[in-house]
């Protein structure tokens, strides 16, 4: 089995975890790895926050639910108001039961940090997906504005949350949801 | 070698490429495992656009450089700044002597589409490394305005540029450039 292949067997986004905790040497050798994706002009601007604490995660989950239902009252996404159901729920946990949250983060004032952050993410999925753990990037649990809870956390208000990503070990690996055939607008050759 | 060691190794940001065409069947190929990336909603609102001609993309390499000229004028980012000069240089070509470039695209309006694809031009970048090919995302070559020229590569008005990625085959893989020690704000455990 090729790598790429062995990548895409094992890299699915997880949302059911079983009970192990994570190693949090494990963690920080997955973040040194995320490290090595590319980034404009080398920068390398990303920062992370790491949270195994469930109450923190049941306390970050529901102040993005609030954020995300507020900005609904002004957003008129069709996407977003898909979810207005389970954000409503208050049992609902956007990080599941994961043991274990990382955000990364970019400066808000870089250009780049999406992209650089985006794919510091890939990296950061495929290395845990190769030591066997799972991930999936929560978007719904982004939405943190309170400046408190953001400081209680490490993020510095010159950071923006990238990309929320939650980790553990999968009760199962889910099956590879379909794929679309690649759309190749054109081919100028 | 560990397989997350291999494509450390291999995926560099190659910016000089040696003589040899790249085969379009093989761009197919890294083009469908870029879409094995995840993406929110599994919407995989991806798109792409294939030039594998020097003179489109001496073209294209152009009018990027000529916006980004424009955009200085009322954009004061230092960053942006840095780059005037090899911008002003009619030699310069953005792309350097890739025989290939890979837009990859993602609807305006998707909020998460900047995410998604950066997910895809991760996997582009690391398909292309495991079959010894080189890529280098060059965000210098984004910044196409002119419909006409967009229309001409196939890009739809609906979408926008998100990653142009190069690719090609490396004169010699780059040494790997130094990383700063990762940089977690905090652990709360």
């Amino acid at each position: 089995m090729s790598l790429f292949e062995e990548l895409i067997q094992k890299r699915r986004s997880v949302r059911d975890y079983d009970e192990r905790e994570v190693s949090l040497s494990i963690i920080r050798e997955i973040i040194t790895d995320a490290c090595e994706a590319p980034s404009a002009g080398n920068r390398q601007p990303w920062g992370f926050a790491v949270v195994a604490d469930r109450d923190m995660m049941k306390r970050l989950s529901d102040e993005s639910k609030a954020k995300l239902l507020e900005d609904m009252l002004v957003i008129k996404s069709p996407i977003l108001r898909m979810y207005r159901g389970i954000l409503s729920d208050a049992q609902f946990n956007v990080f599941y039961n994961a043991p274990c949250l990382v955000y990364i983060t970019g400066p808000k004032k870089l250009h780049s940090a999406p992209a650089d952050c985006s794919l510091a993410a890939a990296y950061f999925m495929i290395s845990a997906a190769l030591r066997g753990m799972g991930t999936c990037w929560v978007d719904l649990g982004a939405y943190i504005r309170d400046p408190e809870l953001l400081e209680e956390i490490g993020i510095p208000a010159s950071h923006r949350i990238i990309a929320p990503i939650i980790i553990g070990y999968p009760r199962k690996i889910p099956e590879r949801p379909s794929r679309k055939k690649p759309r190749i607008f054109k081919i100028i050759e």
